[in-house]
């Protein structure tokens, strides 16, 4: 019998829990948390960024400041080990969930595929 | 040891493709490929739809012409045996889909959830 979706599904989660990209960013997050510091950098560059996609995102105009601004926080969270490390497996974690979902969504743009023609 | 992530993404893949859901649609989209008229009313409908939702999205006014004629489209489309049965399989199909989509993003929801106190 065809194994069920859901059940998959849990798998699935089960494997991404236990995967080396997040085992090791949940040692990270840890780590950030007990270092404030690191954690405020860290806060602090997250909330710049995401304020300069929201303005894009509404169209507002992005000045030279917003830049310089973003450019400054950027630089010194580069140069912090514990947050660089962070975000480099944030980047590998994510990768790995995009191509995830490619996989699964393969069947459905499939099916879709056959309708457009 | 722990299955790996891809391994389990393309079980659910297969999961996904052997569905009651996946199965019952691909047979519908093909009975709606050998029906000219079905699939011109139903891509029609799609199309409409499209259009109305990337005017929403563009901040474009939606005039009384284009509500009408969207109901309309939708009372032929209810009325069309074929095509209902088509959309109430997609609508189960997506709940599906977004169900599973949950259940995969929760440890990275829990993760960052931690980095959020």
């Amino acid at each position: 019998m065809m194994a069920n979706m859901y059940d998959e599904a849990y798998n699935l989660e089960k494997a991404i829990r236990g995967s080396e990209e997040f085992q090791k960013l949940s040692e990270l997050y840890e780590q950030l948390q007990a270092d404030e510091m690191a954690k405020k950098l860290f806060d602090n560059f997250r909330q710049v960024q995401m304020d300069l996609q929201q303005k894009q995102m509404q169209g507002e105009e992005i000045t030279q400041e917003d830049i310089e601004q973003a450019q400054k926080q950027a630089q010194l969270v580069q140069q912090h080990d514990l947050i660089s490390k962070v975000m480099e497996v944030e980047q590998r974690l994510s990768q790995s969930l995009t191509d995830i979902n490619k996989i699964i969504m393969k069947p459905l743009e499939e099916l879709y595929g056959t309708m457009e023609s």
